[in-house]
């Protein structure tokens, strides 16, 4: 079981925690539960570091930011305790959770079982700091923002867990966000391999990294709500499982794109690493990209994407290699969004992609950047189209609720 | 180096440190630096704590209320990184800072100097988390409240370092509370046994612990103002280094006293065993005990003292032991205190206890129970003579400022 931070965002609701772990317990399931700091700390903790020293050394980050989850995970175990559950706590350094030593966003390297296995064995809960690792050194890492959930799948991985139930405040993956239309539909089940397409296309239900490892080792992962945890949930499984597959199942979408455009580069061999090297280089998260066809064979314009935070210091990069990509001018915008349809069905449904333009073209809205791949297919619109497009595309794609 | 909770309250007062420590360093000295949580935050969590489950396990309660600790040292080497001085944290596991598996007031056991040595002599600033510690398992441990300042003496004591700075709110320890006389003096030096007599019967500038490691190991203790670092403060140092000995160097006062009086009791043997056995089974501390000459050799009355929270439960006891006992009625006073005077030159200087008698007489202030050590004189007196004993006694023993 997983509590992210609004589960275990006061007393009340970590003794409601308690509850549901109770029950579990109750029903004769060793249970192992990863929590998250409790909502807003750690961005509180993250203010103060910035304050002293944007330019901090991220093994201390990790180690002021992973007391959130230490304070709730200790919290847990009291709470439990208090309704005659035996549990303990664990932190990152005690199971081992080991981690590589990119320190504020580290990749989970192995959790051996043995002290997790001992405790559960024992019949007592383990209640388990998510978030937060032991990497090189013995120094504190942490996996960076929404990590929680990559630490449950990871543990309920280790642990072989028969079940990896991630406790949120929505009920479930839903077919879009919700606050956009009241139209999205809860889905019952959703493949391992949408779903890794809906968190890395903008759906913030589940960490993208947790997705992964869930996909890996074949985690049946399930997302309930801790606040109606009988209201169904939505499970994560294998593509085999999921009978009626329909073309397009969910609608993502991502604000807070940015798009730049290099016109007139020279079209010859070497031009992409001239620009994506430096953009690398200065750390710049590069994501669509598009290069026009060249009308004379000399020059061409080539388009890409990254996060609107790093535009300033893409230009900026992409201005000091001026002379070596040679570019005659460079535009940009930084009102953009990225609007995705994802389908395991797609494969079997041609005519999809051309649905997809076909309802956006109908609606005014222009695409600058397509990006596809076999399960998804993203374009690129002005910021301001978010909202009809998503309604369009859902209502299009027969994803209403009736 | 060490700094209290309110030395570290706010990030001003953190870039504040980080300069304080910064000038040791361009000193060419090596520092290790011991830190408690900022201000309220121990509290706050401890109130959590208590809120979910009164009856908490002792390690869950350590886990949560050390993080107060890792937030503090965690900033404060981030700090000391943005003044361009190398530092890094060590939480109690990591130096380690072995400790007894008694959790919430677990003793020092140990603390291996290597990864401090290895981190000074690399040139870094050593900022350790002050108060915790690791017990069996690898469980977390703390220290009892004000732990921090035996940590430090702890860390001292193990690296050898020249000097152990306590940096707290005062600027050195005092001949009495200045609150309550502005008289009082600070003393340049202190001997390492009147200071343990000082903390331990009330002066609430060190840890009772640390005094007595630090007496241990002879390590050079001293007590200075953060705020006012140049002051002077105090250094607690041997006996022999003190020249001029006074036969009272200081005044300690202790509210929240209790009184208890058994009367008519029978005078045998084995009847003090059947007082304080069930006593000590009730978890009471029972500090002062005066035993009154039986007048006719059957029956006498016994009075001692206890903190008054726990009367309550000392009545209790005793109570329930009624028949073992056998005495004839009990009386209470919860509202007593106790002043004691404190100086090794007390040894050399007879009549030092007759003179607090005669003025506390003169004051009209009525003593109940006395006990007596070779350099100190306690007696307990009604709660309300505090301030006027206090002043009295400082002014008799010539403690005034000029």
């Amino acid at each position: 079981m997983k509590f992210g931070g609004t589960s275990v965002a006061d007393l009340d609701r970590i003794r409601n925690v308690a509850k549901l772990v109770k029950k579990e317990v109750d029903r004769g399931n060793q249970v192992a539960v990863v929590v998250s700091a409790m909502a807003g700390e750690t961005n509180k903790l993250v203010k103060l570091i910035n304050d002293l020293d944007p330019q901090y050394d991220p093994k201390e980050y990790d180690t002021v930011v992973a007391s959130g989850e230490q304070v709730t995970c200790g919290l847990l175990a009291i709470a439990l305790g208090a309704l005659g559950v035996k549990a303990r706590s664990f932190l990152g350094w005690q199971m081992p959770m080991k981690t590589s030593n990119m320190h504020a966003s580290a990749r989970i390297e192995g959790v051996p079982p043995e002290n997790l296995n001992a405790c559960l064995e024992s019949g007592t809960v383990a209640v388990i700091a998510g978030f937060q690792g032991v990497a090189e050194g013995e120094r504190i890492s942490t996996l960076g923002r929404g990590g929680s959930d990559t630490s449950a799948v990871a543990v309920a991985a280790a642990i072989k867990a028969d079940l990896c139930d991630i406790y949120t405040d929505v009920d479930g993956v839903y077919t879009t966000d919700p606050r956009i239309t009241s139209k999205a539909r809860r889905m019952e089940k959703i493949a391992f391999e949408e779903m890794l397409e809906m968190a890395s296309l903008g759906a913030k239900v589940l960490q993208t990294r947790s997705v992964e490892i869930a996909m890996q080792h074949r985690v049946p992962v399930r997302v309930l709500s801790t606040f109606d945890p009988d209201a169904g949930g939505t499970l994560l499984c294998d593509e085999e499982d999921i009978v009626e597959k329909k073309p397009v199942t969910g609608i993502a979408y991502s604000r807070d794109e940015a798009k730049i455009s290099l016109m007139k580069i020279p079209d010859r061999p070497g031009i992409a690493a001239a620009i994506f090297g430096p953009l690398a280089d200065a750390g710049i998260n590069v994501d669509m990209i598009v290069q026009n066809v060249s009308d004379d064979g000399k020059r061409t314009d080539l388009t890409f994407t990254c996060p609107r935070t790093e535009l300033a210091r893409a230009l900026k990069a992409l201005e000091e290699a001026a002379e070596a990509i040679g570019y005659r001018e460079i535009t940009s915008d930084a009102n953009m969004a990225k609007i995705s349809i994802i389908g395991i069905g797609m494969r079997a449904h041609p005519g999809v992609a051309q649905k997809m333009f076909k309802t956006l073209s109908e609606k005014g809205i222009n695409i600058s950047v397509i990006s596809t791949s076999e399960i998804k297919v993203s374009v690129l619109i002005p910021e301001e189209y978010v909202e009809l497009a998503v309604r369009a595309l859902h209502s299009v794609y027969e994803l209403d609720v009736a």
